[in-house]
């Protein structure tokens, strides 16, 4: 957790870190500044020292939101440098040197991190390096500070990834109860009152509508049907008509407005009754997601329930991707992620990756699934769970896991 | 335009490049992959060569739908690679070289863009120089290749730009229409019909629900009153009711839903009537906002159209960003961006950047502004224009630049 970055930068011999980047949102740049409304500006922070944040006058008041100590660019000198050197970048380079003074690090290991245009942080790593011996500038990759720091939660995160539970629970029952008002015809498909079809596209806008009520964004639901639901990612035709006994995938990762904590969670239906073929693969799946959820332990590696669900599926003749690496037929993904500013975080639940344990503060999803594109079926099942402080794995998704949506016939 | 992209790397002697980063949305992805809904990849471009995309297997539906040569990481042999690299990144590193060679590229000079972690690809830079001595890794700042090739808009961006501004000039009315439905009470509040106040969480939640029904999403838009306003990038404060006779400054700049062309617009609002002072900083804005329609010239430096702004504003004697650099009053910012996939491009129109000039193509903001912190005033008018095919700066925001809202009394 955040309290942990001092020791995670004494770990790495980082004198101190740099949160730099463009105008994208920034998981980092929120996580630091306790999610102030600002699009550029750096954050630098001396080990053992506190942040300081350095903003465009503009966002002078937004950045005091953070509560960090906050200044902008002119009181720190900016002007100054733009009177000699007339080139932005440049300018921008001899900036960092004001801004390393302003935090007291004269010399030093210097973490860069954040979010921006890669080409153009190629060419300020260069600049930095020629322009400052004293200092030395480092990226990092893998298990990186922030990674590392944010693979726990404190009781403040929690707080707010449990309101965003909440709230996407109550979306998805909405959601279940809106499919469930309406009606098949001769045909098998879903109408309106209106006789019309019900096509994905309406279901996916009274989803966001939704959501915005509640004070949550939508990033790029999946809501697929038949054989799109048999590509893990593939997000659905909006102009699809919705039918009877296909099966729908519905994976949904809102996170607060503007930027913030995500949910995610993924229900498999299938409208007015299942088909032999996709109950029998949402039987694995459910199966699957139980041995998940009793071979957690914490401290212990992750891999361990991934193991356990490669070895139940390969039992049932299901390619995986540890049997058959590459595979788009039966478990092709890993089990599951952690998440929170980020929808994909560590740790990371899969067979590829040994290193990971689960630590009390985790916030993970659990995600078996299916997926047989030439059969046109698929089945995933997806909870938000967080490790208590007790080190029980806790779902944040009670919403039912039922595959029929009952619905009446027109 | 995307249409230029092989002359432009031509001129930065680039043989190819590849747009790589992370989960984050990103301009430069959308727009070499046509918008597709993916999350992840590589794509590949030889210079007179056709884009290659790379996707991981559960992406490959959504990444067919870019019409480009799609390919998967499996496909591209990235399995064999995981048999004897157990280390993810080395094994990305490695897949690289894989891509490269399926683009017909063996050698040469190879320019890497895209927005990710900057940390971890400052160490994927330096993996692949190590890795790779047959090709030449370079990044780019400044005027970048693909900064340069979004500065002109071809006819069917031109297209998609201009809906947007139809849909967001219709919220700009509805939002009018909406505040001015409200009524004053004996304290100058705007009220609800319940009596209670109407407040800019109000306005702020009824501008998101109407932009998601003409399919735009909000990207953290401005709607400050009082001192607020004043900041030019203060957002305003949600719990904060709206009164009479305050400049309002309401600064909206959505985008195509999940990422896409932006519109980007403000209109300075008092409500029932504008105190003299306002009047008379909102009369001055819009004689800076018509000097600028003026200057503009195809073919002409953007920066004349700036300097032309700032003769206007320091000869009426405000102090401006020329003449008193840093300053939090008076005009503080520049007069324009670009604006296309990214919410600020080029071309840049301020006086800090003498070499861009408005082209046939260009998307820009013109956007005179004034600001008093001390006295709580400010006013900002902003359209976004378009230079014709006929050389011509033509506004897309028709929306009334009125500053009065008429309203009710209580």
């Amino acid at each position: 957790m955040k309290s942990d970055l001092p020791r995670l930068m004494e770990k790495r011999g980082l004198d101190a870190f740099v949160v730099a980047g463009g105008e994208e949102y920034s998981a980092i740049r929120d996580y630091v500044t306790n999610g102030a409304a600002i699009t550029g500006g750096l954050i630098l922070q001396k080990r053992d020292g506190e942040p300081l944040l350095v903003v465009n006058g503009m966002e002078i008041e937004e950045g005091r939101k953070s509560g960090l100590d906050t200044r902008t660019y002119a009181e720190l000198g900016y002007m100054d440098i733009l009177k000699d050197e007339k080139d932005l970048d440049k300018a921008h380079i001899l900036f960092w040197g004001n801004c390393l003074k302003a935090i007291g690090v004269e010399t030093g290991k210097i973490g860069i991190y954040g979010v921006g245009a890669i080409n153009q942080y190629l060419e300020y790593y260069q600049m930095l390096t020629e322009t400052y011996p004293q200092y030395q500038f480092v990226g990092e990759k893998g298990l990186t500070l922030f990674t590392e720091a944010m693979i726990t939660k404190d009781a403040a995160e929690i707080e707010r990834i449990k309101s965003v539970a909440e709230r996407t629970n109550l979306v998805l029952d909405q959601t279940w109860q809106f499919i469930a008002g309406h009606a098949l015809n001769a045909d098998e498909t879903v109408i309106k009152a209106d006789g019309t079809a019900l096509t994905i596209g309406d279901v996916k806008r009274f989803i966001r509508r939704a959501l915005l009520e509640v004070e949550l964004e939508d990033t790029h639901m999946i809501f697929a049907q038949g054989r799109d639901s048999a590509f893990p990612h593939s997000r659905g035709e909006s102009d699809q008509a919705l039918k009877a006994g296909q099966s729908i995938i519905f994976d949904l990762f809102p996170r607060e407005l503007g930027g913030g904590y995500h949910h995610d969670v993924t229900r498999t239906w299938s409208i007015g009754y299942a088909p032999p073929a996709l109950q029998a693969l949402y039987d694995d799946v459910m199966t699957a997601f139980d041995i998940s959820m009793e071979a957690f332990g914490v401290e212990k590696p992750t891999s361990l329930m991934q193991t356990a669900v490669l070895d139940f599926f390969e039992g049932k003749g299901h390619p995986t991707a540890r049997s058959t690496p590459g595979s788009l037929d039966g478990y092709v993904h890993s089990l599951g992620h952690g998440i929170g500013l980020n929808v994909h975080e560590r740790p990371s639940i899969t067979h590829l990756r040994d290193d990971d344990r689960f630590l009390v503060g985790n916030c993970v999803t659990i995600e078996p699934g299916l997926y047989y594109p030439d059969k046109g079926i698929a089945a995933r099942i997806e909870d938000l769970c967080i490790v208590s402080d007790s080190g029980e794995l806790v779902s944040l998704t009670p919403f039912k896991k039922d595959l029929v949506i009952p619905i009446q016939k027109a």
